[in-house]
């Protein structure tokens, strides 16, 4: 397929610590596909991180480590444009100009400013022009097609509406994009049961040590039924098994799961194994990546220069339209 | 005086239009005086213009005349960095990373947003964030002085409060700028006696032609006194005569003003002679510049380098500070 028909993804992530098998199933495969269709855009959100007050060293080292984590789950930065937001600071420019246009009782409606000001956190204006960024994110780069989760289906609402009323007074200037929401989300449930979550702490760690995945595991919650009673399948253990295996070994699964003899100790020290081999070509392309910051700052400085020369040239489309340029 | 004992102060306007008198004598007379004595830094704010949503067209040939104004006015742009706020883009980036360490109450608390408000302005984000803008001006060139009117005051504060609460947190980063309030400004009426201001309709423009500029003086309002009676002296006629006027000059009209026989229409054309000699050789100047627009350029893209070459130092330091340098 020519480039030209393809099209164009964006999706930002931010850098927020280990990354665990819920993130992997839920979004970043998923993510990482893209590249093979479309023409891919891909960025790790460290001034979104900012809204969420972390400290200096943990924001940069988040940052650096989340990069990593893409290039080794398969991120190719040779089909893909892969950069870190902060290193192509023409976003916050447009996150101002945009700022002009968009009123205050918009970013009021925002659900997920609401959710977290219910939640307790102290409301930065970082948080409340969130969708600002986030909208100058996708319109920065002519994105076509915006892939999220359906709590952020309301941002790419409020980006369309920038962009349109945009475009109404100052006369075309952004692509209009699309969201891209994923109906058959599969839910990873964690080691307690609830939806795997870094905020409820019942992650099984990707890149983790051998050892703290094995503990991970080992300690996900199980019934006390008896050895010799049936098992129940709609549980978190099954559930996390049918992720790593192949349809043969989960119907021989649900057969042991139906009959007698069942050890749940035994499941769970082959879901270990699975876990292991599953990632093992992850885990060491991570490791090798680690070890070479130097190679993946070499990566990440061609990616922000692809992804700059892109912005560039529809800032200063913006620009022109919304009379910056004194110049003409 | 050493370079370095000098103060750095810091003022940036809004390119609005028609430059009048009143501007001239209540806030650019004294802003230009500011580069005998300190290190001047002086810039047009066309971000901050965007906020009250200008056309395209409005706002980039305001912006050049703004320019060709302050040169003409004897901003010298070898004594002083000179540049138009969108030519150094750091800004913006520096206004997101302060907007995360702002919170919303403080905005919320903003009395120039609120009267705007009042005003009926229709709220949008620039407005809102105006002031962390502000503060990014101010902070992102270690700003020591920053020249306001009483109303731009709690900008100022907003600025400190924001650097201090920043340095706290990430260590010592910001420059804590202090405002220099005029306290004697001067008070210009306008030719219907209210102050002088492009919303009352009442300003007499310097660079105006000199038929706009006689049928404006023509028009000063003036009471109906007998030509034999003495004159009111406080009052606009008498006031504007005096701004141009030397000591001997206004002792002189004040004994007509006390006596008999003085017409107010001799007076009015004394004015007209007296402001178009004023602001004869900055007239010409003004012409000249306008008529060279590349000139111009050319002085505003070095001042825009120079600018950029300060902001860039100090937009490091904060990044590294706040994490978001990952190479570190």
């Amino acid at each position: 397929m020519d480039k030209k028909n393809k099209l164009r993804v964006l999706s930002g992530i931010q850098p927020s610590g280990n990354l665990h098998i819920g993130n992997y199933f839920g979004m970043m495969e998923r993510m990482i596909n893209y590249q093979t269709k479309n023409e891919l855009f891909c960025f790790i959100a460290d001034y979104h991180a900012l809204t969420s007050s972390p400290s200096a060293q943990v924001l940069s080292s988040n940052t650096f480590n989340a990069a990593c984590d893409f290039l080794a789950l398969g991120l190719d930065p040779d089909k893909t444009t892969f950069w870190i937001q902060s290193d192509v600071p023409e976003v916050t420019e447009l996150a101002w100009i945009l700022s002009s246009q968009t009123g205050v009782g918009l970013m009021d409606r925002s659900t997920t400013y609401k959710d977290k000001i219910t939640k307790g956190i102290k409301p930065n204006m970082g948080l409340f022009s969130y969708p600002i960024l986030m909208a100058a994110d996708i319109l920065l780069f002519d994105s076509e097609l915006v892939p999220v989760g359906k709590d952020q289906k309301q941002h790419i609402e409020i980006a369309r509406d920038i962009a349109i009323k945009f475009n109404n007074k100052f006369g075309d200037t952004f692509i209009i994009p699309n969201p891209d929401i994923e109906k058959k989300t599969q839910l990873v449930p964690g080691i307690d049961g609830q939806k795997m979550s870094k905020s409820y702490n019942n992650t099984i760690p990707i890149f983790g040590s051998e050892k703290i995945i094995r503990k991970k595991i080992m300690s996900i919650i199980t019934d006390t039924a008896d050895i010799n009673e049936p098992k129940a399948k709609d549980t978190p253990l099954f559930k996390l098994y049918c992720l790593f295996a192949s349809l043969k070994e989960r119907e021989s699964l649900s057969e042991k799961y139906d009959g007698k003899g069942l050890r749940y100790g035994d499941v769970k020290i082959e879901l270990f194994d699975k876990v292991m081999d599953y990632f093992s070509i992850f885990r060491d392309k991570r490791k090798m990546l680690f070890s070479k910051p130097d190679d993946v700052f070499d990566i990440l400085s061609i990616g922000a220069k692809k992804a700059k020369l892109v912005a560039s040239e529809i800032l200063e489309r913006v620009r022109i339209a919304s009379g910056l340029n004194y110049r003409l």
